[in-house]
This record gives structure tokens, C-alpha cells and sequence, in this order.
């Protein structure tokens, strides 16, 4: 078979252009990539591969003889456009919350449920929540031997989750407040230096944490926090496991991490959990305190893997783990694992 | 009786600062009040109720007529001071770790436990670790309507946590990353920008965040993760209490937060907990996400009360709630804790 055609649909935007990044420097498994964007003014050419290609709008034939396309586009968007893909027969691998709990979509994290891609009725895979797929990238090689009963998560999530705009914002409210030492000491202080423009978010980032991630849902939570709970359930197959989250924005750019207590069904040591991450795809082990290491944004960005560390058994329960994770939001938490699951659709079609 | 006097031992740090703000805006309490640094240089004055004191090197003489002493002083001056200030009659409260964990040293925070002063056999009373008196604000009332059973914290504490000079460093490294707009999203970069100057951190705290507070103990567990543990079964009179713990670094200068997971021996509605955090004292109710109202440093700092809010029911498990609290670190976490001590110790000398 000749190699297939990939459509790279929102590659303008700043997931795409990790995807574009990530196509240039993984084993090429893709004939034509085309690029799309939403913008009808779209027409640049984008580097991808090492050479420019022209960027296309999007519009029903721009999938014709595409075989999958990758989607990282605002919800809406992806609810409009992956219908009309899929009827031109292509296979479309969406990164958005759009498909993520729809029963006839398969949700993938290919280092856990790599097998789920195969049913995939309306043809389309979706990739998990950013937060959710670098958590879980830790704790299913820990479920597979163990028996995950419980997750009690809290996230430090950075700014670029909110996309270009939420990066942008937080390096504007950095320069005003930069050279004023006497700022974060004092009520009100930082709310005044940063002035009234929040960007995307609910209240200042810079010098500050915001406990809230998304849109409300019934019982107080927020749509992140629910997703992180739903998403987790359904990728490892767990109706009943049962999670809560709390999902909280901090002031880093990009690198998410998360504050993991896990309850299994059996006894386990932390020199046990670290054996099992230690040869665990896409995770990489950094937990040495002593040498300063442990999982953390700046060391993990522009990085592929999950960072585990600071793995402690529960000091009061000893089916219980502590430990802390750090993933790349743009790279593993959503344009890899996109891109992963395309590659996964082609080498299954091969195979075929 | 005449009003009592209070020694102020460590007046010029930062905690000392804020300790004679509150003695000037609290109801008045003490007759003198003595200033005593560890710097034998001192000699300066420092204001405090209005006027400018005299501030004292510390020596055991400085103690001779002295009722109640508050010391923040780091622990090695602590363990030294306070016994040679007791052998003068004074009853000392120390915001220090060096007696929170022992046997014949109450550890005290008002709100919670003020019936544990009275009984001091050493002539000391301890005030608990900032992050641990904060949350416990909130969750010791639910502890005494529904009976806890099980905390897994998660927090997001302040660099100010770490003194003055954490505060110094986390504007500096502000200053050098501010105006370049591409930091934070390339392997390295941030590392790079701030050089080597970390302060008292492990790695950089601007744009980052850092799993690792205090010093390394029995099974990878950091000390202050274990004083939230220890302190909490102390002060709540819960032996048995199973806790866990992972204490993070965040970028905000003041202001320690928690994300709480609490396990009830009742069942209990996310309104029927926010009916006892209305009526708790110390305690501000902020939990109106759609208002943009939860709890978070840039509201909290400066102010006495613990700020909770996200108050939620657990999805999977009616008897477990999980909220977020924020407090000022240098306040009710130390500098308020300590000096509401110091008056209900005056007070029941007073009344015996």
C-alpha cells in the first residue's frame, strides 16, 4: 500500500504547529501531509518536514483521498467539520473535548488502551484531556499490576492550556509587575499592577494561583476537573474507579502537572512502583530529592515523556501511593498523543 | 493585676514585623512590650503600637520581668532561648518546629484547640506549621459535626514560606525573564534565564513550580509533608488519622493554598458544609464560581482569616468533600497564630 495522506486540520495554530514540529522529526509514516486551517483568509505556507507547504482553508474537498486527519481545533469547530471528513471516508483522530465521552468514539492514550483504536464505529478517535493523558500515563502501568481503586488528584496547570492568548497574558502581567519588589505582600497589590486585562482567565496569573479550570458543572465542579474523572474511568476501562480532582491554574507557561494519591487493590512498596515506571513506555523516572531531582515544568517542556517522581507509599495505608507527575500540555498532552494515534490508524490500516 | 508584658524575640524579621503590625491594630492586651533581636548589633528602634521601641539583643536578662514571650527565631535559637527564658518564669510561644512534636509542648491553633494551652508543663506552647494551621481552619469545625477520617492534601505555598530572601529571589528572577515572551516553552529556557542563583529553592521558582519543600525524610517524604501530617493528628486529637500529603513551591509571594480531600465518618452535603465554614470563626466563605469568587493569594494576603471555597461533595463517595483554602502564610500561618496564643495565655493568667 502506498503511504497514506494525513491533513493536519488548525496547523496555524499552536498545537498544530507542534504537530507540524513532530511530523518533521518522528519516522515519517505519512505519503502527503496537508495543512488546514479555520481561517478563510488562510494561504501561507507552513514549514513542515523540512520543506513550506501551502496552507489550505478548510472546506468539505480539501478531504478528498485524505486517509486521516488530526484535529486540533475549538469544539464547535470539530463537532462541525469531523462529520463531513469522515463522510469523504477519511479517519479523523480529534483532540478536542467535542467526541472524548461519546460511547461510539474510542478515547486513547496509545501507551494504555493502544487496542481501543480499532473500534471505531463512526470513524472517529479521540485524544483525552491534556491533564488527564500525562496522569494516566503514570498510573495505568501502576493499575495493570496493582488494581486502581481510587485517584485523589490536584493539578498545577500552566497557562498555554488556554491557548497563545493565555501565554501572552501571563507574559504581559510579568512585565508590569517586574521591578516593583514590594509587590505580593500587601491586599490588592497584585489585582492593581496587573490592571483589568485577565485574558482568558478569572482573575490575575502572575503571583497568583486560580482554583478553576473550564465551565461549571452540576455540584460545583468545573468541566476540567469532571473530564479528569470521566476520561480516566473510560481510557483504563474502570466504570466505578473513583476520583476527585481539583484543577488549578499556577503562573508556568507550559507543563502540567499533578499531585497523584492512588488507592490499589494490593500492598505495594514506592521501590516497587519506581521498577514498574522505570520500564514504562513514555514515562521517564526523576525521583532522587536529594540530587534536586524531581518532576517540574521547566525541565519537562519541549519534552515528549511523562516525569514521575517523588514516589512515596502512603505513610497510613499500604495500598497507597503518593507521587507527582509532569507532562508537556502541547507535546504528550495533546499534539503527540494526536499525532500517536494517527500513526496507530495507518500502521493498523497497513496491516489490513 | 497589671497588664502583663510581652517580649517580642525576633521583632525585626519578617514574621516579627507583622507580629508588632497586629500588636498595634489588635485590642490592646499587654502592658510594655520588649523588642529582642538575635542580632547582637541591635539598637535600633522599631515601631509597634504607635511609637518607636528600642529593640534589644537577646540576652537572659532581657527576660526578667517578662510574662509571655512570642519567638520567631529559627529552630537552633529557639531551642536555645526558650528554656533560658522559661528559667525566668516567662511562658514562651514559639512559632518554631523545634516543640511542636513534643509530648509535654501543646500545639495550639486558637480556633481549634484553646483548651490545649493550658496545660504546659514546660512553659511552652508551639504554634503549628503555617500550611497545617491555615487548613485546619477549615477543616477541624467539619471534623467536630461529621468526625474525619482521612486528609489527602495537595498544597500551593508561597515563596515568603521561605523567608525574606525567597521572596528577593522570586522578584529577581521576574526581573530577568520579563520582557522576552518566547520563555517558558523550550527545553531549558527558563533554567537559562534565571542562572544559578536559586536562593533557598531547589531550582527556579518563576514560571515553574517545585514538589519539594523542606528536608528529606524515611521514605522520600519531605519534612514539611510530615509535619502536616503529625501536626494535624496533634492538634485534632486524632492519633490515628490517616493523612497524606505533597507540599509544592508555586511562584506567588504570599499566601500558602491547599487542595483538601477529607474523608468523613458521616455522610455530608456540600451545603451543609458550607452552613458550618459560615458560621467557623477565622474562617471567610468565598465559594461562588460563577461570580469568580474562590479562594486565591491575591485576595488573601493581608488578612487574618483562611479563605475557602470550591466546596464540593465527592462524586464517588458521599461522606468525603473536597475544598480549597487559601491563607496568609505570614499571618494566621505564623505571625497571628502566635500572638492569639500569647493573649489566651494572658487572658487565663488573668483569670486564675
Amino acid at each position: 500500500m502506498a503511504q497514506p495522506t494525513l491533513a493536519v486540520v488548525g496547523a496555524d495554530r499552536p498545537v498544530g504547529t507542534v504537530m507540524r514540529e513532530l511530523l518533521s522529526s518522528r519516522r515519517n509514516v505519512w505519503g502527503e501531509v496537508r495543512l488546514v486551517s479555520l481561517d478563510p483568509a488562510a494561504g501561507v505556507s507552513l514549514p513542515c518536514r523540512g520543506v513550506d507547504v501551502p496552507v489550505s482553508p478548510v472546506a468539505p474537498e480539501i478531504f478528498d483521498g485524505v486517509d486521516v486527519a488530526i484535529f486540533d481545533v475549538p469544539e464547535p469547530a470539530a463537532e462541525y467539520w469531523a462529520p463531513v471528513a469522515v463522510e469523504r471516508g477519511v479517519t479523523v483522530v480529534d483532540g478536542s473535548a467535542a467526541f472524548r465521552m461519546a460511547p461510539d468514539v474510542p478515547l486513547v492514550v496509545p501507551e494504555v488502551n493502544r487496542q481501543a483504536v480499532r473500534r471505531r464505529p463512526r470513524g472517529i478517535v479521540s485524544g483525552a484531556n491534556c491533564t488527564t493523558t500525562s496522569m494516566l500515563m503514570a498510573v495505568a502501568p501502576l493499575h495493570h499490576e496493582y488494581g486502581l481503586r481510587e485517584l485523589t488528584l490536584a493539578s498545577y496547570q500552566a497557562v498555554s492550556g488556554a491557548g497563545q492568548v493565555g501565554v501572552d497574558v501571563l507574559h504581559d502581567q510579568i512585565s508590569k509587575l517586574a521591578g516593583d519588589r514590594t509587590l505580593g505582600s500587601r491586599p490588592g497589590d497584585v489585582r492593581q499592577a496587573v490592571g483589568d486585562d485577565l485574558g482568558p482567565f478569572r482573575a490575575p496569573m502572575a503571583l497568583n494561583v486560580v482554583p478553576w479550570i473550564g465551565d461549571l458543572t452540576d455540584g460545583g465542579w468545573s468541566s476540567e476537573e469532571r473530564e479528569m474523572r470521566n476520561e480516566s474511568r473510560k481510557i483504563l476501562g474502570l466504570p466505578d474507579l473513583k476520583v476527585s480532582a481539583t484543577c488549578v491554574r499556577v503562573p508556568v507557561v507550559t507543563g502540567h502537572s499533578i499531585a497523584v494519591h492512588a488507592v490499589f487493590g494490593a500492598e505495594l512498596s514506592a521501590d516497587e512502583a519506581r521498577k514498574v515506571l522505570r520500564n514504562a513506555p513514555g514515562v521517564i523516572l526523576v525521583d532522587d530529592p536529594e540530587a534536586d531531582e524531581f518532576p517540574m515544568p521547566v525541565d519537562a517542556v519541549g519534552t515528549d515523556p511523562s516525569w514521575v517522581g517523588r514516589i512515596r507509599r502512603a505513610m497510613d495505608d499500604p495500598r497507597a501511593l503518593d507521587f507527582f507527575v509532569t507532562g508537556d500540555n502541547m507535546r504528550k498532552g495533546s499534539a503527540l498523543n494526536t499525532v500517536q494515534i494517527a500513526e496507530l490508524v495507518a500502521m493498523e490500516s497497513e496491516r489490513r
